[in-house]
């Protein structure tokens, strides 16, 4: 006989910072899940959540207690070092939003969970995630036709964790908006070609060290591959009481068009949009439900590395089979 | 060695009205996909298709040579009586979508194909299908919240199919029409319980055969259980010129939201919505894109039914899991 706790399925949380806080919090509202443990590099005392906290170094000791550890580090840094330590021991789930480095990532993650018989969901939340799954849908349905991805107006977590990895730089955030130019021609339906960096600006504002140099900050920024340097970018310096006051909250959102035709001539319009008020809380609750469906693939055998094409969406709910289909299908 | 030809993936269609020609267009654009035959309970001359047209009763001779049947009839008799006889030789895709009857749809179709090991995807299309994914993905990721389906303002395939086949109607179509107010409601963020039948009215358009009682057919298109019983329905009875004229395109779409909260109060929306100038074809671009899926996995040893709650969305597409990866995650 099992009981209910046995049941549970138990999540730890490598990384507090806001993606960890936000995954905290999405497992308060699912009720099959619990939080077991928090690792950190910080001292555990430092780290003001409900769960026990832990320093990173005793992970292994959680072995065979934990169903899947979310990994809550930066793409930059943090990701690709923990990944391969983690995935030895623990089935994992992260968010690695680096698009150019996904392949490379994907591969030395597979490698790993492989070797180690554990199970690895790379690159989720709502970009890589749920707007590629759209992008993907829309392409698949509609083989004839243009999709075009728009981000913001918002905070975006990754590009504003890459501005606050610079030398010399001691806060800073990033808004990525789209270009309404862009907009209004995707909307009209005339399929315009648009490369990513004539459909958006970024914007950051930044606290610099003292004593820093703010040309060389900018320059860092306005030339850094993959995260800045094919976009319109402005950098304004700020001091880090406006920062506080100003740009503390982390709103975001985009929209996922597939705009098509059938053979016939029809025309087809797919859209997915999100609208969120808190980016990384929404970035955790996807974890979370991805983490769900981990421990059930995990479960049935399953090793290596997915992505979110991989994955059945019914294995994110906590119910049955039978039950989607009489109440949602 | 392979040649090109037999890595083609060969579709057979069953039922040649508007789902079964849209099917046609819709292989016309995926170059891995070809329509080997089309298969009908009329006379096969009478079929005008670029494909080879057979009576529906040689549809066994085809055993082996096609990879996926896609059955295009209608929910209320066609496919509940052609998916048994059928599974038992092929694997099958089709887009049942009687909502209330898809549990019972489901076991027998799983008992039938699970018997005769083929793989069977059933309901798929827009609704159900995307719109149902919609809905189970809103559910997991912000399990705190409200989800709300409106669909139109468009022509409803398979309630038009159903007021078709009441005894007296020569012709009519059914539109679905979302109620302004409930709208509304949705959009301001207050998230009010409603039902369906609280969100849409149906408005019919009918020409009735000569001589045949029009009240009769107004009380029974009004009372039908599952389609118009629990809706505000109109019905309107027009001649057959005027039906030819203003209500020969098929145009439908609708929007799913889902509408929650994180734990800490802050408010996230998702929103998928389609805006479709052909309901037919969009759905059988849907069938088609599925039936990839079906391929794929029955190559896989796969058995039994599904839907599509079960189908990773990488089998959707022609192009491998690396390329996905590279491309659109």
């Amino acid at each position: 006989m099992t009981n209910t706790s046995n049941k549970m399925i138990k999540i730890g949380i490598v990384g507090y910072g806001n993606l960890g806080k936000g995954v905290e919090m999405a497992i308060s509202q699912n009720t099959d899940m619990e939080l077991t443990a928090v690792f950190t590099r910080r001292s555990p005392e430092s780290i003001n959540s409900k769960a026990t906290v832990y320093n990173l170094s005793e992970i292994e000791n959680f072995k065979g207690l934990i169903d899947v550890m979310i990994l809550c580090g930066g793409s930059s840094k943090d990701l690709p070092e923990q990944v391969i330590q983690i995935s030895k021991h623990f089935h994992t789930v992260d968010s690695f939003d680096t698009h150019a480095k996904i392949p490379a990532y994907f591969d030395e993650v597979n490698r790993s969970s492989t070797e180690n018989k554990t199970l690895s969901l790379i690159s989720t939340g709502w970009d890589p995630g749920l707007f590629s799954m759209a992008r993907l849908l829309g392409q698949c349905v509609l083989p004839q036709g243009e999709d075009y991805t728009f981000w913001g107006k918002g905070l975006s977590q990754g590009h504003s964790d890459a501005v606050r990895r610079v030398v010399g730089v001691k806060n800073g955030v990033q808004y990525t908006i789209p270009l309404e130019d862009a907009l209004e021609q995707v909307r009209s339906g005339s399929n315009p070609k648009l490369e990513t960096a004539e459909k958006h600006q970024r914007i950051c504002y930044i606290v610099a060290e003292e004593g820093a140099d703010i040309v060389e900050i900018e320059t860092t920024i306005k030339t850094m591959p993959h995260y800045f340097a094919e976009y319109q970018t402005t950098v304004h310096f700020i001091s880090e009481e406006e920062l506080l006051k100003n740009h503390s909250k982390m709103p975001h959102g985009g929209i996922v068009f597939r705009s098509g035709t059938s053979a016939s001539g029809s025309k087809q319009k797919i859209e997915f949009s999100l609208e969120l008020e808190s980016n990384p809380e929404f970035t955790s609750s996807v974890l979370v439900a991805y983490a769900r469906a981990i421990s059930k693939m995990s479960k049935e055998g399953q090793i290596g590395a997915k992505t979110v094409f991989d994955i059945p969406l019914g294995y994110l709910s906590p119910k049955s089979a039978e039950e989607l289909r009489a109440t949602l299908l």
